[in-house]
């Protein structure tokens, strides 16, 4: 273990940079950007910038300051979001009906928290462990943040009619997705969830054997060229292919093609943070639900992985890919051989449905309200994506939406029985 | 007939006059406050600003300006109102989606039309009569969303558990409210409508006869004290006051008193335009549905008047008042004898559902959608409240709103039959 | 006036008439049709069965009869309509959950109370004024039920694949419909209303002057055919005819024609209570709602009449045509010249919504909620239709739907302006 | 192997005996009862009766005897639930709108299929080990349907004010429940899942290993009187308890006990296939939501087992209890020591998602839909209720519902973690 001093110089140094970061990311926003909700699912910018700071002042500042005075007790409840623990709520759906704070007044309120956060960090206190641990957890809090506001910023701009660009410039060339292949992997009994070294979140414990069958496991992600296929040839018109509440869902909202695609004049299209686009068939298809990823894994007589069959082929894979650090915003074609992509450009899909590991059990205080309160009717996506922060991710970290959601940056990658 | 020139310089005057006064109701407004909207009833500031603009854009300049160019071709989509024969809208419930265009582009829109508003004025064409005639309705139309903007501000402020205060300063101090008289108001057949002479909606005409029996008029309207007695005597529990579709709207909502008075440990408050404060027992109550003034007229054995009542006691009055005018922002107590407070303070309810006269016919082109199509289900209010531009108001002129609505600054006046 | 005992036994009778009428209007019905409910404005059968002998029960065995002991205390509950002033009522969507009691069960009950009503009639009390007055009322009140339980097993039946038929038997042979006259109606003050001879209901009173412009009516209602030109020229794709809120209807429901219409390899098919057929030219168009009709009289550069116009054109005629008497149970092309069709067939459409009459006060005590308080947002409908039974109607009769509604067999007369 | 003859006849006599004790379950009702729907997850008595005929007319008759001719074509449509392979079916939610087929209609259908059936499996053909083996598939479908039909009678008697009694008579005197005891259960590498011995549904396989902790599981299931303790202590108001969906739906519904219980005069009261009556606490607690079981668990610092830990404990016990061959009704309190209720009283909640076992294909053909098609958002339930017919169920059957559905008969067992 390194010395107190240093470990608090690392901390706050770490807590400086991703605080920046979440501000960089609004640095393409106009004020206007900051105050929309889409939809329900989603937030205003300005809510995350309020949030994530709200997460220090109440987890840390409030704890463990002396006599700390909150910079407006009305926030206390204002960016809540679901930690009954800490009290009432404002109501999620009405996150954008608020035009005050200003956006002025939630900088100011981000300065205040993390001049107050720094000064906390520098000074040595016997809850210097407790702080460091609940700063890493805000840190890291901040960057699923960060994902979620790349997603919603995309997703207000989508239901624009004027397309407005998040990132300006030409995305990537697309070049040619490289080949298929079939990986086998053996089965047996083994290990999988966090080994206890590092950081990682309560539901990636406790570390428990699971026996595989052995699999096949397709060595990309599938691409918009392949989906295409599907959607041109009546998949979403075939509800043999589909799972009965997938189907149901189809009909019921008029799904035709992930979202973000548009047909325009015979070709579609594809709302990237880049702008409107036409769909590159090279690029790993995103923005498909668990139920459409489902269904076209059955079209393609294949099926999607588990969440361990995941895990045990990835286990070997150096955590490197296109994530938000390579400021593409978009997933890119997979180029090389044997096994590519697990980690970055979209979240992959799996059909687990995000469940307790044996013997799980959720952190103390309303900090164990992170996770554990989730555990129903969503399906476990694994390796990050093309807008999550690469120090974020970890072989065995677990991310998870409901079979509907599309609005993440997700995709699939096919998986099959042997014999 | 005054001289073309002459005329022309007074439409020119007129015309300013209202532009500015639509940018000064924002003057209180943050860039953020600009974005929201609060119910699809409602539309953000930054519309409001646009889509006036965009009606003397959309059926002056693109009609007698040679060879026009929009200043931006997407805007008659995001700006129409509810124009059919002008093309498809972008749909109202999502008007507060659109972060983009800014507040700063809109009010370049805004420039930019007015100038070529005042170079189309100024120039001796033709068409200048029918330019003249269509100039004055854009200046109702606009006056009309001048009291939209303030009606949506209150609202999107309202919901805001901050509770933001459009204008500082205390409200008006609280005389005690003028003594109800009843006044006897002659029945027989009477003209109605409007004569011909100035302004007027397609709506108030023809002048027609309508047969009146004798009533009698209370001297002000219903006053906040007067309807709390209702409501802390039960008449929110009570069907047997209520309409049946009332009393199925009370009960679907939860409804126990006007929109925007809120209990607060035993007192009831109002939020204003001032921000919160307690309900001042000698103002007139406003924001009160058709549902619940019927109501309560029922428990205090009298009715609303009918629109031709309300006109016929109106005749003599003049049009003055407490008006947007006053920037009292919030009705005032009836000080005086005799008739009071028949124009301005509150829009006021009558029993009359919104429909044709006799022989109505509406405007050609599409321009005759501004107010034939609204015949159903709607009721009539007469006289202007505290946020209508007085010169906008006429005592034939004739609003309507749905019997649930509250938003718009309405109360009532009693009537009751004679005999 | 007649005497006691011939007046009572004048009231016995028609009692007995219009309680077995009901009953034989069930006669075609299965055990199982009795239960459906098919839309929350519908009721099953056996409800109808029920209610109207509640309503006896209720208002005069319960008041009027020493000791009464009701048959079944539960059923003051469950066949309680909308009479707050009674207490609670079983809610109106779940009257198709409840299959007990049984048919055979509610049949008993409808035994009783007729048994006990029989010796009431017949019996010399003091109240026998009051007793015979709602008597009439109850009589009155289950006529309108017959119609109703037309309504509702035509609407129950429709929604059946199997389209059951509820009169067997081929439809009156279809001649072809008399010529479209336009007859001129002076204007000038009239009066309007009920003139206090024989019974009618309280909002037909009180008499009062109107004053009308001079018109033009149709001399019959409009056919299928006339309509169906509308429907093939695109009538349901024009916004430009329609009110505003009734093309917001038409687009969320995908209305295409009128209720019971069905387009079956190309050609047009109406379900009738005769089972399906296809739709007749000659035939007055029915089941079209205000929205509809209003649109269609637009686009014929006509409009609706008033209920003050209606009523003045037909002071003279008969009340005389086909009613439920004729058996019919589906209006028939107009045959004649001059005025035709003015009462039966189908109820006339009017522009007028469902006003109180000046000076209008609802009977006291429960029976007061018959119907004052549905005098909003409702549009008057005159004339019977040929589900009405004959002597149920009167020229001053009011009958009244929501703009919607196309379930009641209405449908219209044209009127146009003069001059 | 047994002989072909003698097979046949065993079929046909199990045939038989299935069908007829469908018919046995409707004897205590009405005619009216056949028809309601009381809400959409449930169906008409009349529909269980046709559907299951339409199964065997469907999937035996019309693809084996040669130039069937069906009942009534129409009912290919009418009584297909979910079968996309079969073509278009009647909407679910309008079940309850069908008055026609009669009862008598299909209970002539079921006679006229029976018959049918009869004759095919009487005759020796080349495919009689495909028909025996679809009609056992119809046998156990139909059981199914028993078990549907007395939770949709149980639940349509239930929304009815006059509580009808299913079944009269008292029910069985509540003794006092047996000591919970904790019984431990090693863990380790087992197989699970059907090992081929008899008829089973294609998602009990493939058989495969599974690697369990060990753990401890109570002895008899979960009380009345141990959930009031958790209703009267403020379950129902303590968000602490619940996964997030299952808070959210406890608001938006007002949950506040099982369904079917009900506070009468503060006492709280079940309603049952024998009436209402008080809650008895020595009886298991049964229509309790996963929701609802899962907080309840958490409450009791112990959670639900995986279907794995339910399937291990119960491998060596009998298939044997309280079924609907009992006669019950309802559950009945556990009586011994040891492991009890295993199979029968309540189906048991599990923790474990419905999904595919590694390796499992579905059927082939419109039958695949059996099973597959609903592998999403669902639990596993295991060993069969009061109203499961006792042959029906296996050690390694899998039921599944919604987490929110509450009308099947399900219970809960709780588990914890060693160590």
């Amino acid at each position: 273990m390194i010395a107190g001093t240093e470990a608090s110089a690392a901390a706050a140094a770490r807590f400086k940079a991703v605080r920046d970061a979440t501000l960089a990311l609004c640095e393409p926003l106009e004020v206007e950007d900051h105050v929309i909700q889409s939809m329900p699912d989603a937030s205003p910018p300005k809510w995350h910038l309020a949030h994530t700071t709200w997460f220090f002042e109440t987890f840390i500042l409030s704890e463990f300051v002396h006599g700390y005075e909150p910079v407006d007790p009305s926030y206390r409840y204002l960016f809540n979001s679901y930690y009954m623990g800490i009290g009432e709520q404002h109501p999620r759906p009405q996150r954008g009906l608020l035009s005050r704070p200003t956006l002025r007044e939630i900088r100011s309120y981000r300065a205040v928290v993390d001049l107050r956060m720094q000064e906390l960090l520098a000074r040595a206190t016997e809850e210097r462990e407790e702080i460091e641990r609940r700063t890493l957890l805000g840190i890291h809090h901040e960057q699923q943040h960060q994902e979620l506001l790349l997603m919603d910023i995309k997703h207000f701009f989508s239901v624009n009619p004027l397309h407005p660009v998040y990132k300006p410039g030409a995305p990537a060339r697309a070049r040619s997705a490289s080949h298929l292949e079939w990986l086998e992997v053996p089965g047996g009994l083994r290990e999988f969830g966090h080994d206890g070294d590092g950081f990682a979140y309560d539901n990636e414990s406790p570390r428990h054997a699971v026996h595989l069958a052995p699999f096949e496991l397709a060595s990309r992600a599938v691409t918009n060229g392949e989906y295409l296929a599907f959607v041109q040839e009546g998949g979403y018109k075939s509800p043999e292919f589909w799972l009965a509440d997938g189907w149901a869902h189809v009909v019921q909202h008029g799904w035709q093609a992930p979202l973000y695609w548009k047909k325009m004049e015979g070709v579609w299209h594809e709302f990237t943070l880049q702008g409107l686009r036409q769909v590159q068939p090279e690029e790993p298809v995103v923005h498909v639900s668990f139920y459409e990823a489902d269904a076209y894994a059955r079209w393609r007589s294949a099926r999607l992985p588990t969440e361990f069959e995941w895990e045990a082929a990835a286990r070997d894979a150096a955590v490197a890919g296109n994530f938000v650090d390579s400021a593409a915003m978009h997933p890119r074609p997979a180029d090389g051989s044997g096994l590519q992509q697990m980690f970055g450009d979209v979240w992959e899909l799996t059909r687990s449905d995000y469940a307790p590991y044996p013997g799980y059990r959720p952190a103390p205080s309303a900090l164990g309200e992170y996770n554990g309160k989730f555990m129903c009717g969503q399906y476990v996506q694994r390796g990050g994506s093309c807008v999550t922060p690469q120090e974020h991710v970890r072989v065995t970290y677990r991310n998870y939406f409901y079979p509907f959601q599309r609005w993440n940056f997700q995709g699939m990658r096919l998986a099959r029985d042997v014999g």
